[in-house]
């Protein structure tokens, strides 16, 4: 009777009852860092004092911080390479491409656990696996042998019938899926695709759907290991790997759903949101000057394949900058043996190194108020690197389709418009073992390693226990969907001080208002308010460290997005929702929230009074298990493991 | 009798006599610029209210600017597009590769002169072409149909005998050259190469040896047009452009020098400057980081193909990023063709954009205090965005034995080391009319274009005419050897803000005092000194305009480079030089420099007298024309011309 999910959770579970919405501990097979996030788990591990990760599988991937402006980037490789060696971890260098698709190609094992500092960690549901993208604390504590704790989520029974028509992909799948629920549409649930249409889905298909998981806010988005999946890795030289792992027969579902694939059309999010989702005949003729292919939500080769086979023998509009960026060395070595890569460098494109550049604001900015087409999974404001951009996310053919036109342009068109003939794209065999991966070095020759720390190379900012009292004014009052992007920005200037709380602070909320963080260090401990599903987007657990080191305290919102509410709790920020959730109206940046005997309150139960400076009364109420009360009353999750080891 | 510089001076002699020291005035055929000189070159051309330019072949190239980190980067690619589309210009776009080997490839044309806004416009000199990098001003100036005006330049004769031996190229040659005769060997001279050893070097081989010719700051270097060039447009597709030039057989030069190919060895430049050359063998041993192949200097198909060859079959070492930079679209089509791409993917390589990267800054900074070996043509201090940088430069088969290695390495050690094969690279057939390059549009449509000018777009700042007394404060004092990079950085940080000097100007030397913008704003007029070859290196004439938007007037130096020498009077401020060189070593930042009635004794002859705060007199001089002398007078070339319009 048990779904997918349910057999990876049983097979998984270390403490709680699988009750949705009572929080669980999950056994954490595999692991797996980037650059952006991986420095701070790196000093992590070294303020725990590990001496060795005791998960199967722990890789670190280069794929973020890959332009080098200036010493800072190489800085932080050479970091985490020696940490790799130092700690038994895997050690994926710049140059072998994004984490998600890397890890799946050489690391995914159907029935495994997977957690990742990294919001798309969640692709790896594309092979069966439980994969988690969470802050980079919580895949530290995993390195070291913790479980997971998360709240059970609702199983969301997703079943796909039919077969895709011609021109639409995967991609079109995930945004009739936002189209249909929006950004906050999968939060506290489990996304698991089943029916007959699953047929027609390879697993880098599945990989597109599940990688865009998070941007539903899902916890975690599975596909069964099926034919599909032992094909992908038998392609990959790893049958040995495959296990099936299929839904019972009779499996339930908290939720359904259903998609009928032949019925759908090419989709776009428009700016700026990926819940943004319209047809793309609708906007089609907006004039377009910038077109990115790559990322992790399309990463494969078929993905750079179908584009490279649409452009052949033809030539790029001359108003557009077709930017091509290969997921993986893999990817890139076949797309140049099928002789795919010559297309696209005959047709105009720019072919950029493997990573995820623009996706994560490196590079690649477009011009202000010009619409640039991408197939990444993100155009929250500003990700792109430019203030005011106008980013559109779509399906490799309706980006092909715009490259060749200068315009939003519907694919099924472009037989008619430029007799371009349906791709039918034939794939070579995979070339599996061409990623250079540095394996873990044996326990005796680690231990004689040191960490090559750079002086940018910070360490983790002192964290005080939670005050009695909190007299708190709101520093900033926020709306709805406010990412982790906007909190903490991304991007070229901020992103190489990752490894450096003190210079990061800095970037925090710069671009809401400009010079926040001198105001705010001028302010002391304050709070802030904000409305629904606080803290989407990306995993980075910056967006919680450096505001509160910033003297962040206290978070009011209406709802909380799932990663980024653990972040806070991890760094000892107390997250509390509305039980009215119209008082969000009634408070404003300057007011002040005075909590009396918080500490008492918090561990009493999930209602807390909160005043403001003129007497008004508020209801709040908080939704922490007891492990995250004791974690924010110590000042976060590192002061927790001290006190008990001072004990 | 005459050599092939001469014959190209004559051809195109429209004033003065070719007697070194003198000035003379050349007709210009052909122009180049690139990004981030080229926004400035086209706001000059609007500020001279060009209708359309008057060259032969002018072109635009984006190949500097290539990152993208905000929105700045493509407002620029924007409006230069839109500026060649108004003034009759080619448009090379991003993607299309550096504009010196795809200028040589689509435009390069023996016996023709080319100028460009970039200091290694001096490659074309491959081609038997008299090519000469310069102001951006100076291009303007030329694409409204006026002449060149430089300084006679001795021509030095180098004679080339025997073949190179295995493993050692043409960045060997040139590198042997700055060995004999350092970063100032070459100033105030035409290098041309003669003699029976040019049967062996192809004309992309060429290519190396006249880019790096600014290296030695020579105003240009020629080769003869002969059957290699012819060979070269053969494969172009473009025999049609090629006709002999050739020395006279009793041709004379003014100086003369000699090398024997095959006594040449392996060579390289040490941190931080192109003249420190010392056999590779002598340096053997050194840990190395990074290995960079590509740039402008060694952009030919034969060098990248020569790395994939050693590289075949092989991995890089673990702790080495090898970063391939394809100069050019076509390159890039070249090496895919023939393999070498997969090749160098599947040896570790991190294959990069076609563009200029690294060399300009824009990304690939290594680590601090990390060598990194680089096939480019510069070293100096910070250039590659790193502060403390450890830059070597060498050939490619030495970048390609360290990159196996992990460390400094004679290539011709790789036989016994590694087993590697002498590397015996067949290219393939050449792939001309790949890039994608837009001609200019015909007069009446190219008419009614307008401008596409994003608020950073700037304008060029007013400049007033030389006051009668020069009464100045020495905001700095600098040593030898002083280059473009160090007065105004480029890098991923200031290169950006090309297109606006008032935000520019606060990178100025910045490298050499942090705040220096601010202290001398705050100063007000102001002069510096400095020592020998001040201003080597780029053309970029924003060394010129952004000091003086600070205050900037007067420069006394030892010597000047000649780029930035021409600069300086461009934008109206007085260069002059010691008298006695001693006396630079009798001033210190802080004295006052007092010159009464400068501007009549600027005309009345080439001495000057200056007196300090403490009553000490100062002889200087100054080499300027009388057209130079009426620039500095009225405050730079446009408000000259601005003054005879006005008249």
């Amino acid at each position: 009777m048990p779904n997918v999910a349910q057999k990876l959770i049983a097979a998984h579970l270390v403490a709680g009852e699988p009750t949705p919405g009572t929080e669980i501990g999950l056994r954490i097979d595999q692991t797996l860092t980037q650059d952006a996030t991986g420095t701070m788990v790196m000093l992590e591990l070294e303020a725990l004092g590990l001496d060795r990760v005791r998960t199967e599988v722990s890789a670190q991937y280069v794929d973020h911080n890959l332009v080098q402006a200036d010493e800072l980037n190489m800085a932080d490789h050479l970091f985490l390479r020696s940490a790799c060696r130092r700690f038994g971890i895997w050690y994926s260098g710049p140059g072998n491409g994004v984490s998600h698709p890397t890890h799946m190609q050489h690391f995914g094992v159907p029935g495994k656990t997977l957690i990742g500092s990294d919001s798309h960690t969640c692709a790896a549901g594309c092979l069966g696996m439980l994969a988690i993208g969470v802050g980079g604390l919580e895949v530290a504590m995993a390195m070291a042998g913790q479980p997971l704790f998360v709240r059970m989520p609702r199983i969301w029974g997703v079943r796909l019938t039919g077969e895709l028509p011609p021109w639409v992909s995967a991609k079109d799948v995930i945004l009739e899926m936002l189209r249909r629920h929006g950004v906050g549409g999968g939060v506290d649930k489990i996304i698991e695709y089943h029916g007959p249409g699953l047929a027609g889905l390879t697993a880098m298909d599945r990989h597109v759907i599940a990688n865009m998981g998070a941007e539903l806010g899902a916890t975690a988005t599975v596909f069964p290991a099926d034919d599909q999946v032992a094909a992908f890795l038998r392609g990959q030289g790893r049958e040995a790997d495959f296990s099936e792992l299929l839904a019972d027969p009779d499996a339930r579902y908290d939720l359904t759903d259903e998609i009928d694939l032949s019925t759908l059309e090419p989709l776009i999010a428009a700016p700026q949101s990926p819940g943004n989702v319209t047809p793309v005949r609708d906007v089609a003729g907006e004039p377009v000057h910038q077109v990115v292919v790559g990322s992790s939500a399309n990463p494969g080769l078929r993905d750079a394949a179908v584009v490279a086979a649409i452009l052949a023998g033809r030539r790029t509009h001359p108003q557009v900058s077709l930017d091509v960026n290969p997921a993986s060395r893999q990817t890139l070595a076949e797309l140049t043996t099928m002789g795919a890569t010559l297309d696209l460098v005959r047709a105009g494109a720019r072919l950029h190194q493997t990573g995820c550049l623009g996706c994560i604001g490196m590079g690649q900015a477009p011009a202000i108020g010009r619409n640039s087409l991408r197939t990444f999974p993100r155009n929250f404001p500003g990700r792109s690197g430019t203030h005011d951009d106008q980013v559109w996310l779509c399906s490799p053919e309706t980006a092909a389709a715009a490259a060749l036109t200068g315009q939003i342009t519907d694919p099924r068109d472009l037989p008619a418009l430029l007799g371009v003939d349906q791709p039918r794209v034939r794939l070579p065999e995979p070339m599996p073992g061409i990623a250079v991966l540095e394996p873990p070095l044996p326990p005796a020759e680690a231990a004689t390693v040191e960490l090559d720390k750079a002086p940018s190379i910070g360490r983790l900012p002192d964290l005080d226990p939670l005050p009695d009292r909190l007299d708190l004014p709101i520093a900033l009052r926020l709306g709805d969907d406010i990412s982790t992007d906007e909190i903490m920005p991304a991007g070229a200037r901020a992103l190489p001080h990752r490894s450096d709380i003190t210079r990061l602070a800095d970037f925090v909320f710069e671009q809401v208002e400009h010079g926040y963080a001198d105001r705010v260090r001028a302010l002391g401990p304050h709070a802030i308010i904000a409305g629904n599903n606080y803290g989407q987007g990306s995993s980075r657990e910056h967006a919680a460290i450096a505001p509160r080191y910033l003297g962040l305290r206290l978070v009011v919102a209406r709802s909380y997005a799932r990663i980024h509410w653990q972040n806070l709790a991890n760094f000892g920020i107390l997250a509390l929702e509305f039980a009215d959730p119209a008082d969000y109206d009634r408070l404003a940046a300057g007011d002040v929230l005075t909590i009396d005997d918080v500490r008492t309150a918090v561990q009493a139960g999930p209602e807390l009074t909160a005043s403001t400076q003129d007497g008004r009364e508020l209801r709040l109420r908080h939704r922490l298990s007891p492990r995250q009360i004791a974690m924010v009353l110590a000042g976060g999750q590192i002061p927790l493991l001290r006190e008990s080891e001072a004990r």
